[in-house]
């Protein structure tokens, strides 16, 4: 079990030695494992799926049991980089930190789905920064008048989301001025950007783990180390996160692979878009681990944790998994390009600016939260009213109307 | 009379009990009552509807009148509110405060005059934050080198613009997208997005009169109550300002009628078309009160007052307005939807980023005032040069052309 | 030779006088003149033209020569001002600062090349605020762990840009609801911009000159002045600058009518389009003095001169060359306007606000470097794709496919 939270990109210290076990900690959502019980709902999807369950069901159940397994993975990979030290164990966490958007974004990859992974990519990001963000700050803020957290560590994550979202807009700009003509140009701008996201990615990490790590480890908190653990301490408890982290993914795979193949008669049988499935039910399915967690760090005054798991997480998942699936892609018949909708574009600059906006001074109060989740649920509601058929087209599932739907500031 | 003007949206104490008075004092807009004789023009407006002289005539006479009206109802409402507290009295001035503008835009709206509607939320909207702001900072910062404010408040209301102008966006972005095709879906969604509209300004109101009052009264001032004053002492003066509240409203009716009936002869005899006096000349006559006083605040180094005043009416249109105005089209044969021209959208956008880039560290100069007005002026030319078929069709007013020229970053 | 590198748009002291010389100051590229040797370039281009070389090499030869006597202009325009004093020297600075520019724009503007005018100021602007910057905040960055620079200088000129970001949207804008129907509103409108363009520029150096000189002089040091210097104290000396500055203007001229002739075939011979050449290619080469200018100071630790530098090379492009090319271009048989290419709009729009980002808490690191590097290489990857055909119709080049292809937010 993980014994301190931290943060997925960025590992910051907690100081959970000091206080007394209260009972705060029993509520903790890592430590008491409240999602524990959820995990019933990995052999109730493999029963339902030997019994021949219909599409709908399937879904519903394998997108439950990834939440606790999305949680295992978390934690398992924090005590393998408490081990490991900061500088391994950041990478570590830095790449498997959303390994479970990343699993599903796969299979959904080669599926040929191509509109449902951008549509989670979206939705992952948006997710991060309106609602995980918005939660922590509303929750914390309902306890504690005004927050602080560190401006600059803040404020560089969220300069590095706005150039993420330029990276998304590029293409759709360029789409919109040169047409249907010319696919391959299109491809390899894509290409071009993701090397420049992937590169934003590592020096991220070299900043943050390497030459301004102590920036992510405010006054001291990273020596509270109380040795290892009784369960690393030695021998075969060494393994242990080594193991859970491998058969959790394993589960991972496995739920993932029945909740992309039922999404199609999911969408249908509730009346939604494939797309709004994709930006809103897998996205939060994926994250819902994280989201517990930053919320609960807020709610405890620890800002800059929860500050910093929402835009790491945001930030994981627009400069690295983003760019993997598009060179994964290649491995197809037809690669994958970075061609988002208008829609999904407008969310993504929307959320990454306002985000900006709250986080900027330092300080953050309820109303900025609530103001986050606001923005959240006005996007939700454009991307439910969305028709299929534009919903579709836009995300280049029929390639005919594409010239229609896609960005065109320019035309 | 106002003893102490207030900031609309967010009542900030003044104080006025200590200082001697001197020339100043009667200079000052409301004090002196320099809108008072323009009173005449109500009269004046009245008698040549009577004579039945030209509507352009009558649209000045009108507009003119409207002015010192707007006023008083102002006046009224802080009169008001200063014996009602601050919990009432602060949701009583943020209802009555742009009761002018709701009023005329009422009569817009059951006139059909869609397009007027919008570019008059569009117009108050830009005014103040660039226009009454913009003039604030320019005219305080010639008489003071640097002059501050508080970052959290202006900071918070930035933000809250933000939302709004985000709100405009995304109907905007969802027309592009979908077209012609579903205007049900379309006015769902306008209907869904000016909820959530309306919860952020419940919100902002239970912020700034509620969790954090003191951030919009600092430092004490809230307490110089000198009694509530003669006026309202006792018998019939506490019945004055709500006397003079219910009159002047029922002469803004009377003159909104008039200026709204003549808005078509006033337009074509100046060859401006309909949308550029909505944007401008109507948001003006409504706002004109507000200006001068914040003009005056900002001259007495008061920024937070002036800040305050422009922030706050044009949170008030964005969030309150817009969404009632909205509600009350559905008695209407056919309602009204939150879809504004491109040029509209991008103007609120803009405005609301430079305001917020203006304000962020609240601290202001001339320059950033001048950098305001400035844009204003370019919006202003723009708008002027729009030619009548395109800036009608934009808004609505003419549904075959509607799809050619509402937004559509996406096509 | 320049005494003391000065900032160009807003001179600023510097304390060359105190500090015994050291190596370092042999390397500093001003004072040891590592581009004198440049200078060669200047006969061999004659050379090449007079032997009838082919129009690549005499591309790239005037193109090289320009380089060194840009710079040449910058020391000449430095050492006058100093002399002529803050008020007088400054608008001096402030003209020619970017004259090599100008020049080159003038020819490309008089040979029709609109597309490469506007290229090339877009060049111009992002090269400043992304390359410049963005290469001075790297290498100061690797020296020092975090760097200042004065919050509200930085912060005037971020918004500055932002208001000239904006002045080139409104035509755009208008462009894609009007189309191409009515061409004289849209240069009437082209020109009212000019006008507001121009006096934001005039009132940005009264601030900076006149009444917040402060600001950008801090502490003191412009009192530094150890006399005139014994080139300047007497006699011919005094001369000196003004014949370099004519001689040096003189042989711009004639290099940049051989760079603007040989542009074509250039760009034929890489097989890249013109637009990426005016964009990339002659935006680089009219700043290059700058660059290693502003990259110095910054590596010096000498923040408020590098920032300085690169956002005031980039307002006086878009402030003042901008309108004055399309002012000239009245002496054209058609005139030009300010409706830049939808790309060229994004690039400006993202790079003016993701500098402001960096800028505005008046501290910068190595990382926030990277990401403004990352994002001009990014564009230029978008620009370097773009094909010829709708990057030359965007320009205004094809007037059929026009209205295919500029910005339209609507429709």
């Amino acid at each position: 079990m993980a014994r301190k939270p931290v943060d997925v990109a960025n590992p910051s210290g907690s100081k959970p030695g000091g206080d007394p076990p209260s009972w705060r900690d029993w509520v903790d959502p890592r430590r008491a494992g409240w999602l524990r019980p959820l995990l019933l709902f990995v052999p109730a999807t493999i029963l339902a799926r030997l019994v021949g369950a219909p599409g709908p069901w399937l879904f519903v159940l394998s997108a439950v049991a990834i939440i606790p397994l999305a949680g295992l993975i978390g934690e398992a990979t924090e005590e393998l980089s408490d081990e490991l030290g900061p500088g391994i164990g950041g990478l570590l966490n830095a790449t498997f930190g959303n390994a479970a958007e990343l699993i599903i974004s796969m299979f959904a990859l080669f599926n040929g789905l191509d509109g449902v992974v951008k549509a989670s990519l979206t939705g992952s990001i948006i997710g991060n920064i309106l609602l995980v963000l918005g939660a922590s700050l509303l929750a914390g803020g309902m306890k504690h008048r005004v927050q602080r957290f560190n401006r600059t560590a803040a404020g560089v994550g969220s300069t590095l989301m706005v150039l993420a979202a330029f990276g998304m807009l590029v293409p759709a700009i360029f789409h919109g001025l040169v047409g249907e003509k010319v696919a391959h140009l299109e491809h390899e701008l894509s290409l071009a950007v993701c090397v420049a996201l992937m590169l934003a990615y590592a020096l991220n990490l070299v900043f943050s783990l390497v030459t301004h790590r102590d920036l992510y480890n405010p006054k001291g908190e990273e020596k509270h180390e109380d040795g290892p653990g009784d369960l690393a301490g030695d021998g075969p408890g060494r393994w242990r996160p080594v193991i859970l982290l491998l058969v959790s993914t394993a589960f991972v795979v496995w739920m993932s692979e029945i909740l992309v193949g039922t999404v199609e008669a999911a969408s249908e049988a509730v009346g939604m878009t494939q797309v709004f499935v994709g930006v809103f039910v897998v996205a939060i399915v994926g994250n819902a681990a994280e989201h517990s967690t930053a919320v609960w760090m807020a709610m405890k005054d620890r800002m800059d944790l929860a500050v910093g798991i929402s835009l790491g997480s945001a930030l994981q998942i627009a400069l690295f998994v983003a760019p993997v699936l598009v060179f994964v892609s290649y491995l197809r018949a037809e690669p994958m390009d970075l061609l988002f909708t208008p829609l999904e574009v407008a969310a993504v600059v929307v959320a990454v600016l306002i985000a900006r906006m709250v986080a900027e001074d330092g300080e953050s109060n309820w109303l900025e939260g609530a103001m986050l989740l606001l923005i959240y649920a006005i996007l939700g509601m454009a991307f439910f009213f969305l028709p299929e058929s534009v919903a579709e087209a836009a995300d280049g599932l029929a390639p005919a109307a594409h010239g229609q739907a896609a960005v065109g500031v320019g035309r």
